[in-house]
Order: C-alpha cells, then structure tokens, then sequence
C-alpha cells in the first residue's frame, strides 16, 4: 500500500510520502513514490504516486523523458514547459490515463488491478502554487482554503489529526510536523506502509525544492517525536473528562 | 456505514455502537445496532451488527424468537440456554450466515451487496468474558490480551486511539472514554456514521447488562468531550518538536 500527504499552505506546499510497495505480503519492497523536478527561479513540481508500480513508474518514466533533453524525443509535452501549473496537472493526468489504460487492457482478466493516482504540487513564475489529485482516469481535484490537504493511498489513519490541525494559516514548521505525525497514526496501523520516508518543500513564491529529506528507518528524531505524540496522547486521554 | 466498537477489559466489556443506517446518500435513517439479552444472574450477552440491515434484522428477529416464551417455536437453539460463550458465537454465527445466504442468492444479480457482520460479548455464570466478531460466513475472531479490543464497519479513523491507549488493565471509566474518543474521531471523518449512540457495559461476573446508555445528538458531555479532546490534540500538536 501507499500513503502520501501535501499540504497547501499560504507559507508553501508540504509533502511527505512512504516508500513501501508490496505484491501480495510476501514480496515487499522500497521504491520511490515522491518525485521533484524544478527549474530553479521558474517553476518547481512535486509529484507523489500511488498505485499499481508498473503503472506509476511507467507514468513518471514518461513524464521524466519528455522533460530530458533528448533531442530524439518531443519535449513539446513537458511539464516543465506547460504555461500553467493547470495545465501540467492536465499533462499528467494525459499521461496516466493512457500508461493505465494500456496496462489495464493487458491486465483484463488477470487477478491484479491496475490502478493508480497522483499528487501534483508546484509553482511557476508569475502563478499561484497549485495542487491536484489526480485520478487514473486523467480528471483531478484541487486543494482549496477550504481543504488544504490532499492524500492518496491509505488515507483514513492519518485523517483525523489532519482534520484537528491544518489550516492554511499553519506555518511551514507546523506543516512538517503535521504530515509526520498523520504518517506516523498510519505507519502503525497499516503495516504495508513503511519507512524511509520522502519530503518536500516548496516555500511560497520559492521556485525551487525549498528542502528535499529522506527519513530512514532508524531516525531518531523522528522516533523521538513518535514516542512523545504517543506520550501526549496518553496524557490527554487521562487528562479528558467525560 | 456503521462504527461499532467492542473491548475486552479484565473489568468488564463496553460496547458502543452508532445508529446511522443508509441506503446511498439520500436515504438515511436511525436504527439500533446494540442488542443487549440477559438472564440476571445467569447471563448477559451483547449483540453489535454492520452491514446490510436487512440481513442483520433478520438474524437478530430469528434470534429474539429462539429467546422468546412462545410455545410455538423450537427454543433449542436459544443463545439464553447455550452451555457456553462459545456455542453463543456458534449460533449467532450459523444464524448470521443463513440468513445472509439466502438474501444474496435472492439478490444474485443485484448492485447490493448482503454482507454483515457482527460483535458478540457476554459472560455465563461459570465461564470467563468472550468477545467474538462474527464474519457473514459464521466463522469468528475472538478478542484476547494481546487484541483486547473489536471493531466493525468503519473502523480506520478510531483505530489509533485505541492502539494507544487500550490495554486490559484500563479501568471501565477509561474504557468508556476511549470507545467514546474512537467514536468521536469516525464521526468527524466519516458522514455516513452518526449519532445519537448506543452504550452497553457488562461488568466482569456481573452476569447482567452493568448499564446501558443512549447518547443523543445534543448531548453536552459528549459535546464537552469532544470538544476537549480537540483542544488537547491542538495543544500536544504545539508542544512536539520535531
């Protein structure tokens, strides 16, 4: 399975997302979910996959080889190139429909499901930040004041605290801990969501991957706060009246 | 949807469950999904139902008349007179899958689906507490000291509460706190669970319903808690550092 989480904010976009894919629970493995390209001082794109893996990376293969500089290839579909981030998240989406439709024919009838979904974040010079849910069949759903977070794969652990403490106020600090603590409700629940984790950054009106971090199994600072949010937690509960 | 909760405490067993039942989005409706059976003294058992209300009425009608006085019906099969906890969840479940299997075979063919399932929790004179989760098929789970707790329906948005604080030494004051704190968080996260809700406590060799409780939709404790529950969960947000 999958969780990854962006946060729309007014101090920038936030996003986090793990690292695990399995087929069946016998065969796990890590791959990459978390995606950024940039053009530093003109636009910076983060997207986050989850999904069936053929279907993702052929996605992100595709998408990463019209951006090249190949000049065998037609970049006239980069996203790097896309006047607006609205019509990048429609580049995407193109693609993804196409790559999944492709697999899924050569699937039908076979057991496994070829299904898949996006977030894509990002900013270009002389825009707004933007971000998408893109689904497989190439519509999408932004981000708005309203619902400034966006998650895809297993989204229902890591909800709750989402709902409590995100606002579009919230500082990009805050921010971090947020999408690590709603990782954590769900790293514990869910043992097919797993470590290292991948982060992004893209601070408003930056225009680059403000910050990039991988979090590896062994973190102790990110145990650290998962042991002192479960301590908390215990204290509130005892401290609750009903 | 539904949310019904169940835990299995040295103290006792608490129960809780909502009373939303839909039919799609525009046909909502309040039904009881806690049943509680006893025989003071002798026995107490608690029935929680998920699933497609047609299927779970009528196991629990077909279980209610096995119950009854009426000397036109076969009692032999009565959850009140089984020898043990075991059988009740043997019964329950043979019932549940009956029934189910022949409202899908009617319904073969049909966009519904006919699944259920179900918690079943008592205690008889002589034997320990039980708590099963019966699946439509009548095979069960049983909860244990390593899992004292049992959900069904839409159990993801309240599972990380009670994974960090149920364990079967927590007091029932506690407990019913912690089932009302699960609960709290699927309400807010999920439309389609609602109140008002059902509270059932048997208290360990109590042998009879401890205390049954109905919370309404306005009811100012539950609002009370609910709402510090927040503050607290905003407040431990700020004070972890990452």
């Amino acid at each position: 399975m999958t969780y990854c989480v962006g946060l729309l904010l007014k101090a920038g976009m936030v996003l986090l997302s793990d690292t695990r894919t399995n087929a069946g629970l016998d065969n796990i493995a890590t791959y990459r979910k978390l995606f950024t390209f940039e053009v530093p001082g003109e636009r910076a794109i983060a997207i986050m996959t989850a999904g069936n893996l053929s279907v993702t990376q052929t996605t992100i293969a595709r998408l990463e080889e019209e951006m090249s500089d190949d000049p065998d290839v037609d970049h006239s579909r980069s996203i790097l190139k896309a006047p607006t981030m609205l019509r990048v998240a429609e580049l995407v989406g193109e693609t993804l429909s196409q790559v999944r439709g492709e697999i899924a024919g050569r699937m039908a009838g076979a057991e496994a499901i070829a299904s898949a979904s996006m977030i894509v974040a990002g900013q270009r010079r002389g825009g707004g930040m933007r971000m998408f849910l893109v689904y497989q069949e190439g519509n999408f759903i932004e981000a708005t004041e309203d619902t400034p977070f966006l998650q895809i794969g297993e989204h229902k652990y890591g909800k709750p605290i989402l709902d409590r403490v995100v606002t579009p106020d919230l500082g990009l600090a805050e921010a971090r801990k947020a999408v690590l603590l709603s990782m954590d409700s769900t790293l514990r629940s869910n043992l097919s969501v797993g470590m290292p984790l991948d982060m992004a950054i893209i601070a408003a009106d930056d225009l680059r991957i403000s910050e990039r971090a991988r979090i590896e199994a062994g973190d102790a600072r990110f145990a650290a706060m998962s042991e002192a949010w479960s301590q908390a937690l215990r204290d509130a509960f005892r401290r609750i009246e009903i």
